[in-house]
């Protein structure tokens, strides 16, 4: 099929963030939560990232690309930043899975838009929040009511989170020089484009830390 | 609501089963599956089990029970059972997911139709295969053709699932005795009746491991 260089690269990045999302929601659900509930609720955001999974696995197929390897070329970079940013405790888990999710999604929706945008309307389909992360807001915002102390700890683990997926991304962009140019080539024509492109990314971001109370 | 006396506990029992099959397939999925096709697939089978516990939940809400009080009693014994069959590999973490809960599920759908035919069609519903064992059964099969040798080890490891299962069974017995005397009392009339439900476990037991060719 006709399909714009890098939307396999892109969808399939996509594909195997949401994976393994799905994966570590459940794990952090399983250790760390601390209630029934608790654990019930990350579950439930743990299995709608499986949800958007397949739908970008169909996806995929549907354009003719092999899901498995679309995603393999990123596996070992998701990995590492699920590895470096593994939560200790059930804050950190609510806090990866709210702001560490959501900068990460931000910048795949504007990369969609960039690349093509006929994938640009599925790519938002799959990310939709759907305001499953009220769930985190809830009980972030009232374990800093209880323990205002526990900000800074959240702030710093924050910044850890965006760090880590910064480091990563640049290593993806090292591996995949032909996505990393398209990138950069889609926006590279208007310099204050880039600025708005870091500006928005960085505004939502604070508003996730805002919602949170952080 | 007018409810038969154990069904809360019943259900409660089978909403933790599934939610805790639900994380951990998800962990042994993340640890142990080969391939990002295996990984996938064994991914689908927690998100199954998630939705099966979402209608149990959600059951027993109708029926005015609260889900979290109802599963309380069980997240003991169950996560004890998960701790001490923990797959050291990919096979051994296939075993478990079809035959480790094929037994257990079988259980469980027994239990249901002696306590209260009401939800037994429910408990009927919730615990449907769909086919997604088949997934299990081909990859095991096809692992054991390449290597004969690794069958009399999953024979073992299946004998072990059993084992910890029963004795976790008696463990709950013991911590609630009301439910295992309705269970007990809804067959003592019929001595053949418990002869006929040991030989009916029994024989899906044989048959999930012929199945697998073990």
């Amino acid at each position: 099929m006709n399909q714009s260089p890098g939307v396999v690269d892109l969808l399939g990045v996509l594909a195997y963030a949401e994976l393994s999302a799905f994966l570590r929601l459940a794990e952090d659900a399983a250790l760390l939560a601390p209630t029934l509930g608790d654990r019930a609720a990350l579950g439930e955001l743990a299995v709608a990232e499986y949800g958007h999974f397949k739908l970008l696995s169909r996806k995929l197929g549907e354009i003719g690309a092999d899901p498995d390897a679309a995603m393999a070329p990123f596996v070992e970079s998701l990995d590492a930043w699920h590895a470096q940013t593994r939560p200790a405790d059930w804050l950190q888990a609510l806090v990866k899975a709210y702001v560490g999710t959501g900068i990460a999604l931000d910048f795949y929706r504007e990369a969609a838009r960039r690349l093509d945008p006929a994938i640009a309307a599925l790519v938002d389909e799959v990310l939709v929040d759907e305001g499953r992360s009220e769930f985190a807001v809830e009980r972030v915002r009232a374990a800093l009511e209880a323990d205002p102390t526990a900000a800074g700890r959240l702030a710093l683990w924050a910044r850890r989170l965006v760090g880590e997926a910064l480091s990563q991304g640049q290593r993806v962009a090292a591996e995949r020089p032909e996505l990393a140019r398209l990138l950069v080539e889609a926006v590279a024509e208007d310099q204050a484009e880039i600025s708005r492109l870091f500006a928005r990314l960085t505004e939502a971001h604070g508003k996730r830390m805002a919602a949170m109370g952080i």
